[in-house]
């Protein structure tokens, strides 16, 4: 049959990123604590491609995925790269998992046990040098209480659910949990699936002693992030869902991290 | 060139709705304060199609929507289904129209004047014997403080973002602005665009000294509902984004209304 | 600590359902052909509320869910039932997990194996009674092609993805895989996630030789809920990305099926 | 009243951008044939923060829109942002409105007049050298049809619906309408609203008569982005919903265009 992809393309330019994006597959994950979990992610692949060929093969990215047995670590991430690159005869490789992680949670006053989840992606970028640049974002659920309505109120002060996204350029072994960790201690509170009412109390009391505008929650991360040993960039974004008003607040840093071999 | 929908149906089964959804197309809304405020809304429009024929002729809908003026209003609405039903020889039609709405406010203090905006949706059936049931939905964005938090904690409560979806089956003229208020009033707080600092303490005071559970903002609303003299049956959801979790509060209450002329 | 919820209602109006909504679980679901599966759920959980009482205890849910293994079978979850009911002092439980589904395929010509995804619903509700009501919902893409755009264009007709939503009140075990089966054989072919050069061609031949509107869709799809025997309801949508609009086709049937035990 | 914004920041870091995100604000919006055109949009606008100040005034940003007329024009737009930046204080303002906009087609052969929409963002960021920086997105759906499968099935090709995404950075007076007449024109058929059965036939033999690929989608408008002289530099993206699958088909060309004052 004809190979049409293989035809010279009508305009020769040259195409960035060119794959398969949104397939559904199911991971085994790392997990500091308990060895590995189960979860489901969304999948992108793309490769480069030079100006003179038409189109490139979307089937061999899906046979790749296939192939791979869901064990999401570091050399099997680096082997799927290979493997793309490889088997669509291209200079670099793009490769996304973005999955709910969950992690196991004690609530602060009655220990009862429940589990939170995050949405994390791990990007990766190989070039034809073998050269692998890694990203990880993770986004963590906080709490903001405002520290200018509970400096000017009577009684009381808003506080709202906010989104902490953090997206780092890493080199080695950067665990999802110490992002999660620098993301729920950046804000007013952490939140929780599960909190008995002793654990509402200390809650409420706590994220009322620590307000914090997304200025606060912003800054609080980036400075956790510009001194991991592990990190070489960061962009980290805070969006505040208010409760008095039907709009977001909004605050972002992007900077280099102290982590220098990998450069940027 | 043939009209295949025209041949008989391989399964003789009557669809309940067959048509087109989410077009876009822009109308002009009547407003009570200021006659009438332009917007974009999504259309879906239906009819019933009886067993023995195979398909529909999906590009009448599109001329059916493309004739209209875009002025919403019963009149109009009541002919546009007529017309859906005539040209598409069906025995109902079904017809939604879903779109922000804006209101002028002011804020509490200051007067500051800014605009909110509440998603709306007008739906319709007309059947052949031309009775047409309308129903009417809006969503309107508030603010909850817990009363269990305010009650246990030493300091604060959380408070958060709610949404309060209001679906109304009614007779005559329904203002988009009376379910709007029913809304606005049935929580802690009502939400605004634009709040000074004394705006601010405002609402911080006035929802700390009104702390409502889902369940609360339910109860406030369905009240109001039930006694509105043109709705015949109501559902309203609360679904509140609490602060301290990563999931929502959720309540909803399913009754007649007290017009008792449209029936159900 | 004061017990807020337990307090008179202050507008006492019966609470439909009320609970907590899109809580994020892992979860193990029953696969026929091996045994079982991970995925992860959105989960909701509800009671009623007599109008007495001003509140439910939203974080009983939460411990009844955290309490729960993950093993989605028949017992587990009618007993997560039993156990939300008791535990909230309620008549009526309502819950949900909403997940995606995976099936491996094989292709049709090359026969090469990969993994399709399906998002899938079960909902269940229990009344004082101890009867319950058990519904599935799975949503099956597949691909149409236009019979009109087929018999009157001299070359070609517009293809599109399309989803099929099956939502059945059953009794017993109803498999996933029954209804994603229907699904996949009420179009003009099933989508598959890994096709070869041969297989595409296939496929291609297949669509075009069973061009369906959505009518044929919905229509076949009911044809074969209504025959199953374990179905005593149901609703079937058709919604189809038209390929030469910027919006949907649309279809719906909704019917009694032929088990009878159950009753609706 | 305190103003605590105005307190030292806890950790100096200076924040990129911060303020509002997700208001919705009425528009009129410049349209070549017919002067102008109502519509909705999503408003996002931010400031930079210095180090050394704790938080930025939010309701500033609100107040600076709600006192904008709504007509968004080059000079307006420009104003806002100056608007912006002096009310904030700030070095640098940042600005974007995201709305649907309509445009009047006629049908290919019957000439029936319908209304198609894409969804466009304009963004402006403004320095405190007074230089403004314009960024322009659109998106525009089309019809993709695939040239292996034209190629090597007996009969047909599967189609399907894609979209084509547009970003332009640009100097001067560069019209809605040249992006999405870019757009439509790239793939193998733009997509209408209304087609009658003449228009239908004339579509679909188009559309098989230039069967496209993502590649040859993205390299089509990347060669007409190339050399308008309006753009600086520009990145288009093209996602395919294929028919077959239940993923997409993807590519992106990201490059300099041909105007060069604005340098990038």
């Amino acid at each position: 049959m004809q190979d049409v992809q293989n035809t010279p393309a009508g305009i020769p330019l040259a195409i960035d990123r060119v794959g398969v994006k949104d397939l559904r597959f199911p991971l085994l994950v790392q997990d500091r604590e308990r060895g590995h979990q189960h979860t489901v992610s969304r999948v992108d692949m793309f490769v480069d491609l030079p100006a003179h060929f038409k189109g490139t093969h979307m089937s061999r990215f899906v046979e790749v995925l296939q192939d791979f047995s869901g064990i999401l670590d570091y050399p099997n991430f680096k082997n799927l790269l290979r493997e793309v690159r490889q088997r669509l005869q291209a200079h670099r490789a793009h490769l996304s998992f973005s999955f709910p992680y969950f992690l196991h949670q004690n609530a602060p006053v009655s220990a009862s046990a429940s589990l939170m989840d995050y949405q994390c992606t791990l990007h990766g970028e190989l070039d034809d040098a073998d050269q692998l640049r890694m990203f990880l974002q993770v986004q963590v659920p906080v709490m903001t209480v405002c520290p200018c309505s509970l400096a000017i109120a009577d009684e009381g002060a808003h506080s709202q659910r906010a989104m902490v996204t953090m997206n780092c350029r890493f080199a080695g072994m950067l665990w999802l949990e110490d992002l999660i960790h620098i993301g729920q201690h950046a804000a007013s509170c952490q939140v929780h699936s599960l909190l008995k009412r002793e654990d509402e109390k200390f809650v409420t009391e706590k994220a009322f002693a620590t307000p914090t505008f997304v200025e606060d929650v912003v800054r609080n991360a980036a400075h956790q992030l510009q001194s991991h040993e592990l990190i070489s960039w960061f962009r980290v974004e805070v969006e505040s869902f208010e409760s008095i008003h039907n709009h977001s607040a909004y605050a972002c840093i992007e900077a280099p991290g102290s982590q220098t071999g990998a450069g940027q």
